[in-house]
């Protein structure tokens, strides 16, 4: 365990052996926790054969060991997904601020371009200890979500976009650049990251406050 | 005249020698209504040696000739300052929409980390047949907006942030790739393109309807 | 009906499946017209499947529900596109605006190498209400039309080219300096949101004059 | 109060005149605390003609008013600066979190090239609710800092550096790509930001535990 | 003499000094033509201090020594300017190209929104060997111009404009992906570069054809 | 015929089709000489179903008719290709001038690295009246070879390279960099564009000397 | 040999036929070692059917003739692998120093994120004359080994991460702006280039002391 | 000492008060060596105040401390200036590696364009044990030299161009693009460091050769 979180294991750039060999050594350490991310078929296939009795969750392309998510603890995690196309970054976040042991909600289709949505969500959102938002082309959700609650919202840009979306590039400048701050940005598509930092900022207190 | 509306003549990289010898042509041929803009005190004093009755717009940096605007004709033209920050170049858009032709109004601090500051003014955005969006750093404004009314939304980045602003660059790309379709973007800064276009989309129309 | 327009779906971030549940949603909601947009052959079908008669417009990746447009009310957009390559974007832009209910004429292979092109299709330019030009490359097309035409120019840049091109960058960066005024720039291959914003430049007025 | 923080005003693209005014709707509104970013001499001089008793904190360039911070509540916020130079955009950060409420603590000079420094402070940033680094050219140490501590970092690029270092977007990227997770990053040199962040994290907690 | 063209000497990021005793070296040396560029008033007075007979031509920000351009040879450069902005840089091409031995003329202000003022030269231009074009903003009159004429164009992006012009960087793209052939780029600026190699290409041929 | 010389068609953002009708029209307009540029095998045979005599030069993916190159005038145009990984553009450019009517050489694997080939061919280089040299990576060459010769270089960059060769940039702005002046610099892989900018360089002469 | 040195022929952008006809050459001119870098499967294949005694080294993707390394001279080189991910960079690197006669040491997965796994390494890293760091994400490694040896660094950016790394410019950039002194930089994924570094750094030295 | 060089102190992000209290803490804890660089005059006069027996090294913008190098020890450190405006930075390098107890020589103005200045320097640069190139523009020198000598060559480039030269950043692309192998980058103007790691690459060998 780093730090009292499961480890990670960012898969795409393993090849499906390295994966194994991974698998394996974590059997054999019983090291605690672990979550495969952006793990495809291939690579999910690997770690399985290590670890068989790990949970594949393929909306959000990782495998999960062990399979199921500790008790939950700390403060409520709220995940918006801005559009349709935004939400296999948003279900990673989801997914892993679940098994780092919180609370979450996951809330879809909330763009900007209909108001209305968002603030239809509003009473969930401010009984968030954090909350995520993942948005693609213009990255405008994190800004006006940021001005509506007290708590930190944690914005992962998607690549989600063409043209001068460049790939996700205009999104996470959006987020750097937001009005109101509050807004801890993220890696584009960095949804395992919007996750964890989710969890660690709505983590029980261990330390007694001032 | 161009196409019917006034010349305009970019001063900034002008010596204000230049800019006399233009002013005194304009003088000479009688050409109808200028604008000189982005003129500095210096540029502003050359224009106006030559063209006595020339009107020193200062919010603005703009000389006008003649003084007054046209009588106004066409539709509404509403221009949106985001921030404080961005207002000479929301000025400079109402001004330039004011002389060619049109009616305006002009809308300060309404930023998206302040959702009720925008929707108190609904009712005036949905009159408007062109509404101009100035905003730097997120540049989030423009999606919001145009998600509210039904006609066009001419957006006008402003270099106002730092960092990763990247001198209103961020901002550009935010209304680039805006969520909801109906933004017309121009350039950084470009008050006098923003204004001029909302004010040709707001003209009288001379063809009749299909 | 977003603000009185069809709803438009961006089809290539989604899966085929979501495609189909989104166009279960709107025959089961019978929402009014929707545009589902840069649909292939699969995501075309999968609409197709539960709205059979909608119509694919293959030449303009464009899935149309109802199939026919409404009667044209308001002006006429014309559309260029400057070669030969930038036909999918234009005839996008096209199809988009006579759904959304104006007239449309489509002019091709104008690029500004070739002039007298160009001049040859001046009087038909000078009665549009809104010109939309797509083009790549160089992206010189709109400053030589805008100088031509008292109506806006909705300028789309394409991803036509190669090396320098970046994709279509080049073009966007041309437009969005335009050395002449009354030019609106819309995102990379962005034809969708080209013919909205022409359809709403040329839309009938509903508020009175000044 | 936004949200329950004190208001803050973005000096440095404002004429000193708007902070005037800005100021005096303050004092007459008695909005309650609000915090002077980025205010030079002249701006801070201006904010203070009307708040005579606020504080000009110059290491910050901050102005604030009322001029004690809060008694503190929540968790320990500690901040680290990387080097000497880093220190305007770290004791910014450290103030803010401050007037926002929290107890802080300042460490400066501990860069990556020295390990053992940042290794010497090991036992205090294992106190820390939130943990702020700010650092310039290569950007490195929020990473070793989030390999080392359970608590949330967030991370500030500084514009320190020349030639390759982009004005701070070197060091941005670095910390966008963190290879420990747990790092969640604001825009260059914005230390208010960060402490902001940083305050909210640390916050005491209103909503009871999962 | 640098394979039979005078040497140039780039004074912008020289010392005063530095420039001084290179203006020594050529008296001394007596090594026939030479050409400081980028001059201003203190280098040019530093160069004219050690070769009183040179001259210094202002509007070019140009030394030449000795002061009278050659006999001239070759074909005609003619040398356009979009915009009056655009001059300093034309003017250094086109005194560049004379003192290089070349016949010379210089065409203002014939932009593409005016497209009239480019046809009214068409026949300078079909008499030119080599025609340099200067351009900022949008960049684009080097493509018309490719298009109306046989001979090589010598395109030279120019840093007037703001905002997306990334100071010459939207111009200098345009060029590099003209849509018509024979259109050779130079640098941002570079009005010395774009005058010698258009002096090369209109020179007297040596060699005999094949 | 384009100004002279023959027309070229871009085939690469063409489908078959498209270029199968543009071949048919070359054949019943009986325009003179067409270039097809980057057809693949595909639109190659497309170009060919349509101009059966037409020629196909595989190793620089053009297809010419008629098929034979005019008789040789002007002056002499040589090639370079600094590496083996270069040569497809190389041939392009060379073939292409050949196909305007010049004679030519290609010189392969000569790049800085190995400074005594380059020497090597100093000869050859100095009878060109003009000069092609195709680069990738650090695009050195065209400035080592401007430094040489009297004549003007085309230096056209290409994608050859990796990570920080950024699909060609960093070649370009070398090239565009180039300490030696007389370097025309065309768009990255632009084999057509150089070898048809020299071809015009190398022209004869139809306008007298001055 | 060029200066000493084996030759290396860059096989990705050459045909295997290419690969193959100077493969054939080495043997013929039995020109002394080559190394062919970047080779897959089939240009591999391609050396190895005219040097049919080389060797392919498929974790490194390199063949090499004569198939054994020289026998070791100079100092030490060690290789350090900051992921699982960056093998096969480091693996090149490592490969190419001791084909250049380097005695090496090869050490996996010890980023930044935990720092003890690079402090265990220290005594070997000590002994090194010159050290290889392959990073990707942040590239934050080489900084904190900078810190710790006397010998120079040798920084190789991977191309591993996702979003905001930019396919390896990010950890560019941050190796670029170390923090430390004595880091020696190549391109993203260069291997073969901080192989070659290294092996120049720890050659013996021929010519004497100071 | 830093593993046994002497300390770097940066002083341009710093003000002079910092500058002085870094120096007092030196004459105070007799630590040895340190080079305070980019010293501007009240930096400069700043570390004197301090230290009054340092050494100001004005053409390098350094001060030195004590005022003498050790005695030399190691290889032969050339140093090259492509052009005369590059001379600050090689000086900075020149400097530094004789601070740190390395023989240096200094050569200077032999760009690419002008070969023989390069090649008459061979011999010399034969017999250094590490060269440094400082080069602007187009940054093609260190290409040239790594072909020409067994030597690593630390490459540096620097701000000197304008337009596409983007401060440096096309010399440095230049750089890491080499098609010559043995070419170690530093940051843009990052004389000290080039100096620093020359002056490793070339110290006295302590370990034995393998
Ligand atoms: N999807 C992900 N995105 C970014 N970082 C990740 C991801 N998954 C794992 N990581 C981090 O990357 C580090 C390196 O992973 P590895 O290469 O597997 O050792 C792990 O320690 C994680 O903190
Ligand atoms: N502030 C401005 N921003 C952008 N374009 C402008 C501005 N002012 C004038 N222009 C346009 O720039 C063109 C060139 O101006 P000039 O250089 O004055 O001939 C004019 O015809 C205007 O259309
Ligand atoms: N390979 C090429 N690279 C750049 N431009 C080209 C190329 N081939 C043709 N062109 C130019 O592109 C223009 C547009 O071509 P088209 O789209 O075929 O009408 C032609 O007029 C040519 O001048
Ligand atoms: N993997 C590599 N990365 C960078 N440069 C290389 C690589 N392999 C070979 N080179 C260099 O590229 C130069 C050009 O190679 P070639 O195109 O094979 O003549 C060779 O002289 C090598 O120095
Ligand atoms: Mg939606
Ligand atoms: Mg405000
Ligand atoms: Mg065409
Ligand atoms: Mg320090
Ligand atoms: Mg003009
Ligand atoms: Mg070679
Ligand atoms: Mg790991
Ligand atoms: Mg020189």
């Amino acid at each position: 365990l780093r730090r009292g979180y499961p480890e990670a294991v960012l898969c795409d750039a393993k090849t499906p052996d390295q994966v194994r060999r991974i698998a394996a050594e974590c059997r054999e350490r019983a090291t605690g926790a672990v979550l495969f991310t952006r793990a495809d078929e291939e690579r999910a296939a690997a770690a399985l054969a290590e670890l068989p009795d790990a949970r594949h969750l393929l909306e959000a392309d990782l495998v999960v060991w062990p399979p199921h998510p500790p008790a939950p603890s700390g403060g409520l995690v709220v995940v918006l997904s801005a559009g349709t196309s935004d939400l296999p970054v948003a279900r990673e976040a989801e997914v892993t601020a679940r098994y780092l042991g919180r609370r979450t909600e996951l809330v879809v289709d909330v763009g900007v371009a209909g108001l209305h949505r968002v603030l239809g969500h509003l009473e969930l959102l401010r009984t968030a200890r954090a909350v995520v938002v993942a948005a693609g082309m213009d990255g405008a959700l994190p800004s006006v979500v940021a001005g509506l609650v007290p708590s930190p919202v944690v914005a992962v840009p998607t690549s989600v976009g063409y043209g001068a979306s460049l790939g996700g590039i205009a999104a996470l400048l959006t987020m750097l650049n937001s009005c109101a701050p509050g807004v801890a940005v993220v890696n584009i598509d960095n949804g395992y990251g919007a996750g964890h930092l989710a969890a660690q900022i709505a983590a029980p207190t261990s330390q007694p406050d001032a």
